[in-house]
């Protein structure tokens, strides 16, 4: 088989955040897969390139069908939000390799990183991820809340900084409270937390608050959420939003 | 103050990996700040640019020179390798202005991201960062091993993959092999372990293992490791390198 299949990540949203490696395969593909506002995002379009949106619940499907072109000798990419490999369609793409047909093994298949969203909220906060850090999707789609209790709970333990994707939707309206619940009985209601809106794209906003004063309704789909460490701290500005970072050098346990 | 301070993150190697806002930034620069081998990454070179360089321990020192240089009206761009926010020079700053004189925190400082070499090492082994994972520095330079060993042990709680940063220096020679004993006794051996060397450079290699065959002695200090999660999967290819992924569908607990 001669086709290939690139993974591409767009960055957060920002012209400029995204590589000359993720345009250059986009300019070299003759067919592109994706989400529709992904593929909107795309500005040029080269001659008889063609362009497959599907909605944001069929990855799996779309996963295949991006698999399918490329096995059939299409030049194919597909193209993620961020980076194609935290939350998104790369990790989907080669479940279907793993469960797909043999020969798809056999393909030119390749992953073009990009500025997560995680990236982009902390260099516009400071440097909240300055220390270890851990990043968990709130989604329960493809996981139970089991899981996701365990790990913030396993997260608070290590005293790491953490990243919250996807914290809030409108079929999950109160799991961000469930969550910041049990931050808060673990790591204190001083803690800062950045809520970071639309980060990395033209229309960003910014909150900065503690556990103790976040009001969880404050967060929708297009937020990420940085929960401080122990290490983690605001500098007052006059009249501005705080810089928030994260000391490199931990505060230790009195143990 | 009319001086401006922006901490650019250069990306793992690879000139395709530059984000333009980070180009445009150190074309716009009067001075670039940084560690000498990442200043020579930078080729072109505006006429009057100074270029300020200095060794790889000396960053408070750095961070207040540049500061210095900022507040003397300069356009100055500190220069990170990755993202400058992940164990790079965003914190320092960040922390020198918090503890410097009171003028800093009128400066006009912003932080550009970059492609951190996590998700370079993740895009060229597949998507093993698909699912929840943390990131943890085992240099002992700002913390203690205490620290470390607990959020190793945090981290393999959650079944986090976890992606290992400066994992082997000639300084400590012994402690990643600490660092697998105890991620092994949690983990498992079956688990699987990526070695990537020179991520998103154009010197990319790559070892795909376990827990129980890695040999610690395979890492240095151009490597990062990414230890997965109990979702981790390979996927054998002939007469190449296994495709690694994290599955997005947690493996449930019995409880």
């Amino acid at each position: 088989m001669s086709g290939s299949l690139v993974i591409v990540g767009l960055g957060p949203g920002r012209a400029d955040l995204i590589t000359p490696a993720a345009r250059d395969a986009i300019a070299h593909a003759t067919d592109l897969v994706g989400y529709g506002p992904y593929l909107q995002r795309i500005g040029e379009r080269p001659r008889g390139q063609r362009r497959h949106a599907s909605g944001n619940r069929v990855e799996a499907e779309r996963a295949r069908h991006a698999l399918e072109l490329a096995g059939g000798g299409r030049r194919v990419v597909v193209v993620s939000s961020g980076d194609p490999g935290i939350f998104a369609m790369a990790a989907t793409v080669f479940e279907a390799v793993e469960f797909g047909p043999a020969a798809w093994r056999g393909l030119d298949i390749r992953v073009e990183p990009g500025v997560t969203a995680m990236l982009a909220a902390a260099a516009e906060a400071g440097a909240p991820l300055g220390g270890d850090f851990c990043a968990i999707s709130l989604s329960d789609n493809l996981k139970s809340w089991t899981t996701i209790a365990r790990r913030l709970r396993s997260a608070c333990e290590g005293d790491f900084v953490i990243a919250l994707y996807n914290p809030a939707s409108r079929a999950r309206p109160h799991q961000l409270g469930q969550a910041l619940d049990l931050l808060r009985a673990c790591k204190g209601g001083a803690t800062i937390v950045v809520l970071a809106r639309a980060a990395g794209t033209g229309e960003a906003t910014r909150l900065t608050t503690t556990l103790a004063e976040l009001d969880p309704a404050a967060a929708d789909m297009r937020t990420l959420l940085l929960v401080g460490s122990s290490a983690t701290r605001a500098i007052p500005r006059a009249a501005k939003a705080p810089w928030v970072y994260t000391s490199r050098r931990a505060l230790e346990a009195p143990s």
